[in-house]
C-alpha cells in the first residue's frame, strides 16, 4: 500500500500535499470522518475527486495520511545520542494545546475504526506498523549504543509502555497527556526499566 | 450516586439482580449499547420499566452495574500476602475467552462514552473510580508489608501502566489481551519498576 501510494503521488507539489492534508484535519475536526467524504474534500480543496482516487486510493487511505503528516516530528528523524534524549526531543516538539488537538485526532479515528474496517486496516498499515517500526529502530539504536542491554525483559514492552501512557491517561484522568505527565512518566518507569 | 443507589437496591434479591446484570450484557453484546434501551430490558427481564428506573436511577448507571458485576473478582478482595501474589491470584480467576469477551465489552462501552455523557459520567462514577481506589489500597497494602518502597517514583503509574497494556495491546497487536501477555508485562516491567 505504501509502495503504490509513493509512486503515485509524485504527480503533485509537497506544498500541495501539504494543503491538502490540512484541508482534511480540519474537516476531521469540524464535521467527523463520516462526512469528511471525498466529494468534500475534492469541493473544499478544488481538488478533482478522479485526482484525489489516483494519489490515495481511498478515503481511509487519504485520511490516515493526513494524520500522519500532521506529526510534528518523526521519531526516526531524530538522533540526540540518548535514548532519553530523543524521547525528551520527541516531545519538546510539540505543546500541550498541540498536543490536546492532535490527542483528539487520534482519539476520534481509534473509535471510528472499530466500525470500519477499511479505517483500521489503513491505520495499522500506514501508522501504526510503520510507526512501531521506527519506534523500534531508535530503541534497537540505544542498545547498539550499550544503553540499555539487549537481554532486558522490558525491551518487547516499550511501544505498549508508551502508547497505553497516551490512551490511559483519558480513561483514568478525563483529560488528554500533558507534556508534564509524559515527562514524569519516562523517568519514573520508561527509563528506570529500560537501566537508563 | 453510589450510595443511593445501594439504599436502593435492597428491594430485589441478589439473584435478580445478577439475571438482569447477565440479561444487559447479553443485550449489550447482541445489539449495542443504543438498543440496549430500558424499555428492551424491562421487556427481556419481564421487570417493570418503573422498577428499573427506581433501582438503577438510568440506563447508564444499569450498565455500568452489569458490567462491573460481571468481573470475575475484585481486586480487594484478594489477599495472598504479595503484590505479585495478589495480580496473579485475579488473572488466574478467568480464562483467555472469557477475558476476550469481557475487554470487548469494555471496548465498546468506552467507545460510546465518547458521545454519551451520561454513560461517560457513571463510568468515571461507578466503574473506573472505584477501581483505581481499590488498586490504590492493593498498592498500599504492599508499601505497608515493606514489599514497595514508598518513596519509588513509579507508585503514581500503576494504574497507567495496568490499564495501559490492557488497551495497547488491541491496538498495537490487534488482539485483546491474554493471560500469557499480561503475566510477561508484569514479570517484565510492573513488577521490576515497583522493585519486586
Amino acid at each position: 500500500m505504501a509502495d503504490v501510494a509513493a509512486s503515485r503521488r509524485f504527480r503533485i507539489t509537497p506544498e500541495r500535499e501539504a494543503e491538502l492534508y490540512a484541508a482534511v484535519l480540519d474537516m476531521l475536526r469540524e464535521v467527523g470522518y463520516d462526512s469528511t467524504t471525498m466529494e468534500a474534500v475534492a469541493a473544499r480543496t478544488r481538488c478533482g475527486k478522479a485526482t484525489l482516487y489516483r494519489q490515495w486510493g481511498s478515503k481511509a487511505e487519504l485520511v490516515v495520511r493526513a494524520i500522519r503528516h500532521n506529526k510534528p516530528v518523526s521519531i526516526a528523524d531524530v538522533d540526540t545520542g540518548s535514548l532519553r534524549g530523543d524521547f525528551h526531543a520527541v516531545l519538546a516538539h510539540e505543546d500541550d494545546s498541540a498536543m490536546e488537538r492532535r490527542s483528539a485526532l487520534m482519539r476520534g479515528l481509534v473509535i471510528e475504526m472499530h466500525h470500519n474496517p477499511d479505517l483500521k486496516c489503513a491505520l495499522r498499515e500506514l501508522f501504526i506498523e510503520p510507526e512501531m517500526g521506527e519506534l523500534s529502530r531508535v530503541v534497537q539504536r540505544a542498545v547498539d549504543r550499550g544503553e540499555v542491554r539487549a537481554d532486558n525483559p522490558a525491551l518487547d514492552y516499550v511501544a505498549y509502555m508508551l502508547i497505553g501512557a497516551l490512551f490511559s491517561c483519558t480513561l483514568i484522568d478525563d483529560r488528554p497527556p500533558t507534556q508534564a505527565f509524559l515527562r514524569s512518566y519516562l523517568d519514573a518507569v520508561a527509563f528506570p526499566i529500560l537501566g537508563i
